[in-house]
């Protein structure tokens, strides 16, 4: 069974009072019972119970790998859905097929200005355990759509997702050039026009993710595949 | 506003019982009024209404087009997971990438013997409409595993994804040279060994969808979501 532990690099041998409670109250382990924890970070620890104290479960490693990481990064931004269920399902699985970064935009059509990104955060480790991911995704609180564009980093490909696509539009899959993608999916009710040229006017990729109209969460999805499907 | 009707081609110009309703009791039509309908074999009709019936809403069809079919097919055999809510999940998000046709699998290790089908084809016919693919997706009723062998067509490239994954399995991307793919998925306790021998002694390549360990329904959208992105 593996437990999650984002400081265990640090020394702290101590699960955090939710794992613990996972871990001996829920699981029932023991002292002597061996787990696997992950750092969030590609650490893969082998650990074995000295206290099995449901609050503060301690532990000694008994030894540590380091999961080879992805040869690229995407970071999703995306509005969310006006079903907050729909965004804990994409965390999910978008944490299953590979993403590395999400931040949440509030849009001119946004159907959605709060988040629980708390809830969020508990769905993206739980995936991260399951799937066998030892890398934990980094969830960003819901920023203005301006204040994203002026903070992103330069190195990365820029992809602006919305419908209906243009003519001219690029597949996702013919963009492969990079290691570091930004890909932004708009709101239920799309990008406004103003939100688009500001994209653009930045050097975003008016960008196709293929024939079909997909719901926001289903386009976060599908472009976080793609790249992890391209990268393989 | 798009509606479903199955035998529009055959001359049948009233919509069913729960699409009458939908348009003249829900969405609010009348007489006059033009709507699109898929017939769910690609055929896209515009028509006007004459008759605002809300049990039986007639339509002259004003004209009508063609989609062109996806140059591949897919067919998922996939064993419900415990959950049934992830199964109609997964059926709206298939759908939306492309899937032509889903079976039910009862296995050695299955969670689930029944499922209804009747709400997964509402779901189905949804994601339709939704994502303006105008080809129903072909539901089969659950069924024994070895019986859906015995029924496999010949002209088929036919996988078996399961975990944990041989370092002998192929990528799915990497299977590309047929038009019609079988792809069955195991439930979440996984194919039984047998289960395994049967599958390979007809042939099944054994195909992997990447490195995490994806949940059942996960399995069954990245399949359809990587043939479609190798077919685009």
């Amino acid at each position: 069974m593996t437990f999650y532990h984002p400081t265990i690099s640090q020394g702290d041998t101590v699960l955090s009072k939710e794992e613990s409670f996972h871990c001996i109250k829920v699981l029932r382990f023991q002292e002597g019972d061996d787990i696997e924890i992950y750092d969030g970070a590609g650490g893969i620890y082998l650990a074995k119970i000295i206290e099995g104290n449901p609050a503060k479960c301690r532990f000694d490693i008994t030894s540590s790998t380091h999961a080879e990481p992805d040869p690229y990064r995407v970071h999703l931004a995306i509005a969310p859905t006006k079903n907050a269920d729909r965004m804990e399902w994409m965390i999910e699985k978008c944490v299953e097929v590979g993403l590395h970064e999400i931040s949440f935009l509030t849009c001119t059509n946004s159907e959605r200005s709060r988040l629980r990104t708390d809830r969020l955060e508990k769905k993206m480790i739980a995936a991260m355990k399951q799937s066998r991911r030892p890398f934990a995704t980094t969830i960003n609180e819901m920023t203005e759509f301006n204040k994203f564009l002026s903070v992103l980093p330069d190195n990365t490909i820029k992809h602006v997702c919305h419908v209906p696509v243009a003519e001219t539009a690029t597949h996702l899959k013919n963009t492969i050039k990079n290691k570091n993608y930004v890909v932004m999916v708009g709101p239920e009710g799309d990008f406004s026009k103003k939100e688009i040229e500001a994209c653009q006017s930045l050097g975003f990729i008016h960008t196709s993710l293929g024939h079909s109209r997909l719901r926001t969460e289903t386009a976060g999805l599908v472009a976080c595949h793609t790249l992890a499907l391209c990268h393989f």
